[in-house]
């Protein structure tokens, strides 16, 4: 029993999933998206037989090129991108074989009239069913003129249980806050129906974000502590060392920490850390399950924002002992930017399971490290027979779900320290997810772009999803807007952010965790 | 907070603990265990600034023996035994001085009377005020005879809280059976207050059976799982893989595995292992609960021992490849011994935290491996998400107390496999004692013999304690006596113990650990 990994009855969980006869179309192919992620995820996943053998793959973009052009410049991407390489010619042509390109404007309708004729010439040649995966990989201004294109040109099918599927993906930011979001969900809901929506967060594709799902629900020995009673604090950090890099600030700079990374990823890991136990992993079990949680966040009042968030924008400082620019000089960025580089929030899940915990939630910009990491800080022992006088000397239980880097799980407790007396020293059990497995860890749009293809819809946000997560953002935004602005920059680029984000933790022991 | 072993908070819990001036008088000064253990365990305890300035050790044997010629034997033996060598030799002269040796018979108190007129003598000279630590490393018969001797010589002060201190350190076993027990319960305690009284069980010094205290009670995190409703069952396992080296077969024929191993040693794990949380680390308060515990196990009755209990003795067979010799045809062993090197048994504790949970135990000579370890293993999830159909196949969480070989502690757990689907794979969170400290650990007899001269018995057994142990083992042998014996041999040396075994497992769906 020591070592199970060879359980025999396990074996014939290994049956591998294959996608139906499809057609993927890619708006948006020619980017960087498409170029570095997409068609390597279609490449692996192919070679790894999920893809079937009728399969077609078809890029739409503006530009004029020919199908030899387009198959030869994604050969290319494959070899510099994909995490596996084809393994010789005749696999990468055979892979480039079921790909061609489309030329069009995403606005323009007539462009996808001749997308539809050239989509039902592929399908009778290759003999598809005509189930469809639209992939929008492009800008998200684009999104509601493509959907709308789509169902006015006759691309998408209607939900039957007997005919061809149509799917969309759709890339985030899913709107700005909450009157965009909606707005959004409307044009998307008019052109398909929900179930045929998936809204993509790559967050959710990562190994070690699934993992928590196996880790609280497939063992018996968590759950019991999982509640405000055992659980003094949870810490959710998504760090980043780096600044603007390239032109990404001509984006950041409409966004902000708040949006680009608390309303999706770091929302969906809280979902998945807090939310009750679903009765299935079915996509709409899970989903409600997340939903109910985002319901139990209060969006905040104002009172509330300027008590249990704090914001901030990086000056000029030195990351690993480099001199750093300040935000405002960065390249595309303005000047006089007021955005957010930096978002500490407090938060309450008002629930039985939660009330009393607080979730500790910080990420930004030119941090001391790149790290995402969940630390479950467990109350201390209710009564203390070592050291007493010491008592709140004593660490902390603290669990840690390590996002990146090193992946893994570690649990600090306390051991007797070897020697004489009975004397206590916090140690660590440490499990490392990638030293532990022995195979490649798929790309988190391997497992999405499957999941798309397989209708499985439990690792994408639904529409109502979003629509709480913006709620409890933009009440947010509207708080900050409502109040003075602290003076930008008020944190150093290569520092842990505005000193003023302790407050937010001045009632627990340790503040925040030192990563 | 990722570590805290620097907290300087803790900095102030390392003053060393420093015995009070004192003579300790070793009954059986030219014996095995005084060679290998204690004098080895005084040294480091002198060197490590244990032992206070006035210290002196009196070494009682009936051969005649000068002080030079003794301390010239301990001087040698430390070079052999001790695990911190004499750093030079005025170390090891000046720790040789306080040595002396008493000729005499243990039986005979004309013996004893010259022993005190010695003690007051050195104790005079040295400046000691009159504490005597008496350590009684002689044969159990003995017992009786020496501490009558010592009473009626008048060396064993009363007690009281001004006076001097005496305290005697009985060795193992502390009797045969109850009524041997309750005989010699009955004569220490003529000479001796309960309070002056250490009888030994050296895995009570044991750095990870210590650390079993510090697990459960200095985290808040597993006692809330610590009962029958999370965990199925616990497994304590003793294997060895030797047979009788030398001439132990002497003495182990006359005990068996039930008293070698399971009436002191083992009993004394599964306290610790299962007992409530004690108010203090104070000696009666952990002692309390330990009797607690003993008594909510119910001496067997006969038809009881029939069913929970099974006892085996090793015939020939192979050990590590190499051909081993059946336990009757060993040095020193009796061709027709009936004697057990075997034993099974299934406990029950009769009370509200542990009712539904069995304690499995099973400890024996001549099986395949050394190792010494308590295994949680815990009750699976209420209800299954992944893979349904396969529920029962699911390992079971399982929390490894490792106290031999390479101390430590394990926690296995289900991860998801990386990869395409929600597959789970068994894991290890683990932590090694010897590799996480980087300091040497004590021997067992080092802590027992300082807290002896520090007069604190949190880590000794109790009268009651030895008591209730005898009650529980001695009913088994009864209900042994009273059945017909299985026909010895009934297990090959090199396996893990007779087939019946099972039997005692046959609801509980992985069996025995494989180890």
């Amino acid at each position: 029993m020591t070592d199970e990994t060879t359980n025999p009855l396990r074996a014939g969980l290994t049956a591998r999933k294959v996608a139906e006869p499809c057609t993927v179309v890619v708006f948006g192919a020619t980017g960087d998206l498409t170029a570095r992620k997409l068609m390597p995820a279609l490449f692996n996943l192919s070679r790894e037989g999920h893809l079937p053998q009728r399969f077609a793959i078809v890029g739409f973009a503006r530009r004029p090129k020919s199908d030899e052009e387009f198959r030869a410049e994604m050969g290319g991407l494959l070899h510099e991108f994909s995490r596996s390489k084809p393994a010789g010619e005749s696999e990468e042509r055979d892979f480039l074989a079921r790909v061609s390109y489309h030329q069009g404007n995403l606005d323009d309708v007539l462009d996808y009239q001749s997308l539809r004729e050239r989509l039902e010439q592929i399908e009778q040649q290759d003999g598809l069913p005509g189930n469809r995966l639209f992939y929008l990989a492009i800008s998200p201004e684009f999104f509601v003129p493509v959907t709308e294109n789509l169902r006015a040109a006759g691309l998408v099918h209607p939900v039957a249980s007997d005919g061809p599927w149509s799917r969309v993906i759709i890339e985030k930011p899913f709107g700005h806050d909450l009157q965009s979001a909606r707005e959004l969900n409307r044009h998307v809901l008019a052109a398909f129906d929900e179930s045929q929506v998936y809204r993509i967060d790559h967050y959710l594709g990562k190994e070690t974000t699934q993992n928590i799902l196996a880790f609280r629900f497939a063992n018996a020995i968590f759950e019991p502590l999982w509640n405000a009673r055992h659980i003094e604090q949870v810490q959710i950090t998504v760090s980043e060392h780096l600044g603007m890099e390239g032109r990404r600030g001509q984006y950041y700079d409409t966004a902000g920490a708040l949006r680009d990374m608390v309303q999706n990823h770091i929302f969906q890991v809280l979902c998945l850390i807090a939310m009750e136990a679903p009765a299935s992993l079915d996509a709409e079990a899970v989903r409600d399950e997340k939903v109910r949680l985002l319901r139990a966040i209060r969006p905040m009042t104002t009172e509330e924002v300027a008590r249990h968030t704090v914001r901030g924008q990086y000056g000029a400082g030195s990351v690993n002992g480099k001199p750093a620019k300040g935000y405002r000089e960065e390249v595309a960025v303005d000047p006089q930017s007021v955005t957010d580089t930096y978002v500490a929030l407090r938060l309450h899940v008002h629930n039985w399971r939660w009330s009393g915990t607080p979730f500790l939630i910080r990420t930004g910009k030119r941090l001391p490290k790149k790290a995402s990491e969940v630390a479950i800080v467990f109350r201390r022992p209710p009564h203390q027979i070592f050291d007493a006088p010491e008592l709140g000397a004593i660490p902390q239980n603290t669990l840690v779900l390590r996002i990146q880097p090193d992946d893994g799980i570690a649990l600090s407790f306390q051991a007797k320290q070897p020697g004489l007396s009975l004397k206590l020293q916090n140690v660590k059990m440490d499990f490392r997810y990638g030293s532990s497995f022995g195979q490649p860890v798929p790309e988190a749009y391997e497992r999405l772009l499957l999941d798309g293809l397989l209708g499985d819809a439990t690792l994408f946000t639904r529409a109502d999803e979003v629509d709480r997560a913006w709620q409890i953002i933009t009440a947010i935004h509207e708080g900050w807007a409502a109040r003075p602005r602290p003076a930008f920059p008020n944190y150093e680029a290569g520092t842990w952010g505005p000193a003023e984000a302790d407050a937010l933790v001045a009632d627990l022991a340790n503040g925040w965790r030192r990563i």
